[in-house]
């Protein structure tokens, strides 16, 4: 949460630019491994009883395991647009007015999308000489001028949104696919998804796009690969090598081939030697879709609800972190975490400062990752234009709690399936801004049992959490939100 | 599940003696580690966010990994009959008929016990020279002719029962305290555990047993260690150096104190050189006790409901098998094992045979520890005298489902705290056994989404299943029931 007003402003960018040209040899390459509604319980480190992750789970013996690290929201876009930016989706603008704590995304109808006045993380890169590549989801808007390659990246094979369809391809085409400038067809037509038996080839595709990119830079300047691969979202998809061999059905399949290629992108880089220089960390955007489980939907072990909600399960992601030489095996860190630091951790490891004319969310984890300290910070749980909840220490107090509306829930769309806690997983929106709900996440990680009001804890805890509200209230300024439906501030 | 009809007489016993008299050298130790209550779900390996179990996680990582284990009842007593004697409480007389699909366990009242009919697993090892010590908690009844040096134990350091008090001390005394014949004192008030602070030496002391027991027994006749210690059970205690170190409150100091202990005991087995030949099992009596939690109760992470319920939470359970030399480093079997597994195992090890005479529901686990085979069984989910569930494979089968009476729930006890699965979680006793609730634990591990009685995967599972439950029921003979109350059957 940077709070210098530094101007960040022209001149610092030909700085960047000339340090760009000659890129120091030691600064290491970053890969990102982005998951698409994957939950914290999917993978055999984090419990999965049937165990079908052993790359990630390698990667996590071999690496730092996460287990307190968080997304920005519980839903993708923002999610995504918080990954790059460093920031809040309420200070990016990937929010929406519409209604009270409505979560948002940028399907084809909103004309909303990332804004020139951001600063993304590879438009950032670039100016310590980094080369850039998406492979995968965007998500942060589908006009011209949100293109990823607008935003700073060099190469994107990949699409603007989910893989959802088929569309009649009249009023509504399907989801087009991009390599870089270039659309080089669509989701179900040219690249096929068989909606019946789950088969599709992209999680091969994306596979290869990375590890083609990889190779093509592994001694040239340094290389930011943000690896956005979709196969875990709804309709869930692998490959026929994939297809019935997990024991979790097909959602289970597309993690094991999800895994095996995350397994596949690290051999690589210990093949070409780069392993030590290559920075990789993996995460996932928001909780499981429970409501497309259990064939279509993760785990999100023993949190409560998933995504789309601002409970632990909607909003706490699985994570490792994994550079051979500079951190060591097997280790675990509390460091509370979010998707957000790895804007600013990204731009710590290429030696650069993030922004500083405006409010950063996200801090430099490099102190936790390779030297095992813990950062205080707090965590924030937006949903849409609601701060719903915030984690410091221990301690998360529930400002607003909401799993859905009576009216979705009565229609059989239930973000918390087989859960249910009195008083806290509420069909109403219920305010607690007086006397925020408090759990201690340490010995009840589901959010199960709230403290007493009444209790010197609830008190102390109440103590050190409302002057961090009041101070992030007091300095929060919204942006005009993107992604309001059929509002013409957002209609141009 | 033997069915030779062989006579398991004196001779056989004479055969066994003089095979006692001259050990083979090559017969391994065991140790069985027995957790009571603690739960799937509070090991770092099985995915605890807090992570505080690294002994048991290295244990894991050095050995083998089950994570589809389970008790043959949620309760203590009949599962820790079952596991000493290879048998389902059914069979072996731990259980009641007062109530139907009562759990049922042996407290002072109780007049019944083990049964001098039945085979112990430390009274068969004898027969291989083995030297047999329980240290902790027995469990099997109060009476004299229970006593475990009356079924096979050489030396005991323990209690008859749960450390519950304290009492009056006149009506009814506080827990006695045994070292072998002798009581050496009681719970409370020689050996003192604090409600208030929770704190109790009574880990310590069973560790130095342990350890000094192995030291004892090093390099002369193998030996049987049982230990089963009780500090997860409510009310939870540590003592000091453990207390308030853990971020999941009293019953995560409990959980550490337990982990640094069982890290102690392995670290002596190499100290000493041994390890490769004592093999070494970690496991729990049955589920977590949600009704204790959060304070005083674990997790069963993403299983449904807890202890004294045959959901997924109530009975499977964490189980680590080690044994250096034997066992390949890092390995997971998704082997369906049970706690009687260990009597068979056990007996497999001292080179001996499970009794002909009569049905044992334990199989031999070693060809699955040691050469990675997977052995087709069923896991049956009894309650009490019902047999509620059986899981075949991937399927569950629910022939009853109960949680608890609505009576009890609504006095505020819950067996499933924060979970309700429509038809499922029932507070009346749900007969099922015309067409049984089905669920594919790989997919669905949380027992939230029955499968369509309509569906073919339905009645594909059904065919495999139904003649496994036929012919159980039609061969079981179940035993004289020992834990009724006011039966004048037991009252003798």
């Amino acid at each position: 949460m940077a709070t210098v007003a530094m101007v960040f402003g022209a001149s610092l960018f030909l700085g960047w630019a000339s340090l760009g040209a000659e890129a120091d040899p030691q600064t290491p390459n970053i890969v990102l491994l982005l998951m698409d509604d994957m939950g914290w319980g999917d993978l055999g480190v984090n419990g999965e009883p049937s165990r079908e992750t052993p790359n990630l789970d390698r990667m996590a013996t071999e690496g730092m395991l996460f287990p307190n690290f968080y997304t920005a929201n519980p839903l993708c876009s923002p999610s995504r647009a918080a990954l790059l930016t460093g920031r809040l989706p309420i200070r990016n603008g990937f929010y929406t007015t519409n209604g009270h704590a409505r979560n948002a995304y940028t399907p084809q109808e909103i004309v909303g999308g990332i804004q020139d006045s951001e600063f993304l993380l590879p438009e950032l890169l670039k100016k310590a000489g980094y080369i850039n590549k998406i492979v995968g989801k965007w998500h942060l808007g589908h006009r011209p001028q949100f293109h990823p390659l607008k935003h700073g990246f060099d190469e994107w094979f990949g699409s603007p949104n989910c893989h959802f369809g088929p569309y009649d391809n009249k009023a509504r085409p399907n989801i087009p696919v991009y390599r870089n400038w270039e659309m080089v067809g669509r989701f179900y037509e040219d690249f096929p998804i068989n909606l019946k038996t789950g088969e599709a080839n992209l999680t091969q595709i994306y596979l290869k796009e990375a590890m083609d990119f990889i190779k093509q830079q592994a001694y040239k300047q340094p290389f930011f690969l943000y690896w956005a691969v979709d196969a875990t979202h709804a309709p869930v998809y692998a490959s026929k090598a994939f297809l019935g061999t997990s024991q979790r059905g097909r959602y289970g399949d597309a993690v094991r081939e999800i895994d095996d290629s995350i397994g596949k992108i690290l051999k690589l880089l210990q093949d070409l030697g780069i392993q030590e220089k290559t920075f990789v960390f993996f995460t996932s955007d928001n909780g499981a879709a429970l409501i497309s489980a259990p064939s279509q939907g993760g785990s999100n072990a023993p949190f409560l609800c998933g995504k789309q909600t601002t409970f632990e399960g909607g909003m706490r992601e699985p994570a490792i972190a994994w550079w051979p030489g500079h951190i060591s095996a097997g280790q675990v860190s509390h460091q509370l975490g979010n998707v957000m630091d790895l804007f600013t951790t990204s731009l710590s490891l290429a030696g650069l400062q993030p922004p500083g004319d405006r409010e950063i969310d996200g801090i430099d984890l490099l102190p936790a990752i390779t030297q095992g300290k813990l950062i205080d910070r707090p965590v924030f749980y937006y949903r849409g234009n609601e701060m719903m909840a915030i984690r410091v220490g221990q301690y998360k107090a529930h400002y607003w709690t909401w799993s859905n509306s009576w009216e979705e829930f009565n229609e059989g769309i239930d973000f918390c399936p087989g859960q249910n806690v009195s008083g806290v997983t509420t069909h109403n929106q219920e305010k607690h801004t007086e006397l925020p709900l408090l759990f201690h996440l340490g010995r009840d990680p589901g959010e199960k049992y709230p403290i007493s009001v009444s209790s010197l804890e609830y008190q102390n805890a109440l103590r050190r959490i409302s002057p961090i509200v009041e101070e992030h209230e007091k300095t929060l300024i919204p942006a005009a939100p993107q992604l309001n439906v059929c509002n013409p501030a957002v209609m141009i």
